[in-house]
């Protein structure tokens, strides 16, 4: 299967490495190819250059988003950050339509005024927008009408997300939420393949509020476990 | 221990008779006595009246928020509505001053227009308020900062968290959140007391905004387990 991924930054090499691991083609999508190639700096969360990444990983293609989603045969993972996905998903809709698109962002509203340090000692994270009687999940959907959106991966790291048994603890939960079932069993067999074992459904997109919303109880489980950023731990329903 | 439950609902009923079952002395407030005992119809969540359930708690005394505030002799949980906890408990700051206060009130915002019909068939609960950049524990703290105000016991059902191996499963996750150590040490050893056996401290206060924000999520995964409302399950952070 050819799998598009629609980002470059930390979350999306997860995906894009363990993809390949799993012996699927995949495309990667990004705003600017030659952008960027061209960076040499770590980004703002100290992810180093994409181009290194590439020399690690030769059987990526690189493209323009559109390209990169016009190329997957089904199943196209959204990388892009919650405050750009509307905006730049809207733009390639034609290349989406039919396809499985599942998002992963949460919709931070990244603040670096100095009166809103980002992230503070404890832990307090961005505002979130949407946030509460709507959702990025949701947004995304409307917007895209002709593609199948499942909301999933948001509630942990992604590097937890690709690796589920590399927390010691012991079985933890996914979720997923959409409106279309089959794209939800595309997800599903991901999860599957990733290593999970306890996969919820949650039911429609409006799911994707209480799992988006979740970025703040995660963020403070992982500063209350000292684990700060990066956090490497799940949440097991228990029932 | 003299123990004040504020709020005659539901929640504080199972809190009420778990304490009462520990030994405890139970002093429970309500804004106006005559008219809780005046009630003889159900609540709208379906909850008897509380005359009936005094009956079957004779050791129960019932007083006016102030005077059962006044009453405890160190700690105070409140079960009033989180959409008039602020008021209700700024009236009795005096008789809450030096006390440990564990709140666990959602604050929702209730509408019942027909626009607005509550719950929905798929779970999405009530609109916050305060939500993401604030929450109802620091409004509490604020209104009251010669009280001690713990967040606790608000991510379950009441019903589970005085009960917590009434969940099958095994061992889930009770968090804790404030200012003051010794008061979420005294919220630690309740919890201990009703069966807890994994509490977490996420640190100071700011905590509540992803604890209460949970409850959406809380919603939407009892929905996808089927049990929608009075979900009896519970989180086990796996880490």
């Amino acid at each position: 299967m050819t799998i598009a991924v629609l980002g470059t930054g930390g979350g999306a090499r997860c995906h894009i490495a363990k993809l390949l691991e799993l012996g699927h083609d995949v495309v990667v999508g990004t705003r600017d190819p030659g952008a960027t190639l061209a960076r040499t700096e770590p980004d703002m969360m100290g992810t180093p250059p994409f181009r290194q990444f590439l020399g690690e990983h030769p059987r990526i293609e690189l493209q323009a988003f559109g390209d990169a989603a016009a190329a997957s045969n089904g199943l196209v993972i959204s990388g892009i950050d919650g405050h750009n996905a509307v905006r730049a998903l809207s733009a390639i809709a034609d290349q989406l339509a039919g396809k499985t698109l599942i998002d992963y962002a949460v919709p931070f509203v990244y603040r670096h005024e100095p009166e809103h340090p980002w992230p503070t000692p404890w832990g307090i994270m961005p505002k979130l927008e949407p946030v509460d009687t709507d959702s990025l999940g949701e947004q995304i959907q409307r917007a895209l009408p002709r593609t199948k959106v499942v909301k999933s991966f948001v509630t942990q790291e992604q590097s937890t997300v690709v690796d589920p048994k590399s927390v010691g603890g012991g079985e933890h939960t996914m979720f997923v939420a959409g409106e279309d079932a089959d794209a939800k069993q595309q997800a599903v067999d991901l999860l599957t393949s990733y290593g999970w074992t306890d996969i919820l459904d949650l039911g429609p997109l409006v799911a994707a509020r209480g799992m988006e919303m979740y970025a703040h109880m995660h963020s403070a489980i992982g500063f209350g476990l000292g684990q700060q950023f990066g956090g490497h731990f799940g949440i097991k329903v228990v029932r």
